[in-house]
């Protein structure tokens, strides 16, 4: 499938020039579900020697408008893996106690523990992006942050983290679509948040905060890629695909023990 | 299926009375698993109406002997779930941390967030165990431990933590033939440690050690179920069902949220 949606380090992405309905790497829709579903087998097979091999984890960052599919990714490419060796952690509204840290301390205290995949439903680029849009820290901070980020997450990886980064791009059409069914079924009703319209009233501003991100942060030790997102099968088979070859680029084994089988008499 | 493997507030149990390989109660195997089927899905749509809610949580504690299928409960009976919102923690040997701390502080540390499924694999129960058995800590101390369990387990139910705790019980026989996989097949020589060897030697005191935590600690707000483990169809079986009645009991409710759907306006 080749990797068509990897940011390069340094490039400069227009979101604005990215189809969020784009399927064309990805053959039909049966295809690729298809293939969703050998992937999502394999990256629990590979859970499994990675969690035997202990030595290395797997981090993938999931960023994305309100209603982009964050929660329905984590769903569609991890359940066949299960909560074992799998851990998700959502980064809300800072709490006092984080607040009272610096920005990177909490996305640290829930970095995954060898062996195991860790995944942020939003993450500390929650403050280069609404903490940028609202204007919540001065310029002149987040203008810092870019670079502390990218060597944090650089100490990371040389500490044995394979970092994943995954843009959820929807269109503003389909997250009206996909906040009215919301508004629409009483049971979706707890997901909507009258206040999230604000962050929609400043969809510009956001994805300028995006491409600044993309430009800034898209590293070749942790890099950024853009997930058309309208479509779910889409959104979930581009994200299967790398995390399985990532996996198996690991190559995680399991490990030789120091012992001899042999010698051990069960009694 | 009724709830015969609960033990009952101050009821003393003799765990050589009871068959590891019991499945009275479940009838054929095809049965247990096709209802094994259903409990899972059943359990998947109920933990999304608990994340609605986000009010209660659920608690399940899994103690076991090593092999008496932890590891495999939380993936044969959670893994429709999947992890949004179900949470696992591994009770290892204790960090140094934690060990500055009263034994209860790591516990209480990993209490599942309101909203979601937590799972103890292994417990503070360890704290009156392989302590107990080893001899960790003078008897004095363990023998006041129970009741501050008890304690601590019923604030956590007074503050909406439904508690469910699994004894899986498995025989030496049974536990025998797991660990010889183990040495058989390389892919599974990670999982043996050569000590674990030690605690099937004190498999008395354990017994010992489990039977007192039963009598002691199954309360009306936090009862034990001692769970046949023998045939690990059944040992889901089992755990399924009581958690979806469970579950069910809770009845989690979508929130009514405090705006009128109608009166917002998607621009």
């Amino acid at each position: 499938m080749g990797d068509p949606y990897r940011v390069k380090p340094g490039q400069k992405v227009k979101l604005s020039d990215i189809d969020p309905r784009d399927t064309d790497a990805l053959g039909s829709e049966d295809e690729a579900r298809g293939r969703l579903y050998l992937d999502a087998t394999a990256i629990d097979t590979l859970q499994d020697r990675l969690y035997a091999e202990g030595k290395r984890s797997l981090l993938v960052i999931l960023q994305g408008m309100d209603t982009s599919g964050k929660d329905g990714t984590v769903r569609g490419v991890f359940n066949t893996t299960g909560p074992l060796g799998v851990q998700v952690t959502a980064f809300r509204r800072p709490s006092e106690e984080e607040m009272a840290h610096d920005f990177l301390w909490r996305a640290h205290l829930a970095a995954p523990r060898r062996g195991t995949i860790g995944i942020f439903n939003r993450s500390h680029y929650e403050d280069v992006l609404v903490v940028k849009v609202r204007k919540l820290v001065p310029a002149s901070d987040i203008e810092k942050r870019y670079d502390q980020i990218n060597a944090f997450e650089k100490m990371l990886t040389e500490n044995g983290v394979t970092i994943l980064k995954f843009m959820l791009h929807i269109s503003k059409a389909e997250q009206r679509e996909r906040l009215q069914e919301r508004l629409d079924d009483p049971k979706k009703h707890w997901k909507f948040n009258p206040g999230d319209l604000d962050d929609r009233k400043s969809w510009g501003d956001f994805m300028d905060a995006y491409e600044t991100m993309l430009h800034r942060c898209s590293t070749e030790w942790a890099p950024w890629r853009i997930v058309p997102a309208d479509r779910k099968w889409a959104r979930n088979a581009v994200i299967a695909d790398v995390v399985r070859k990532t996996l198996e680029d690991m190559n995680p084994t399991y490990p030789k023990v120091s012992w001899d089988p042999k010698s051990i008499k069960i009694v």
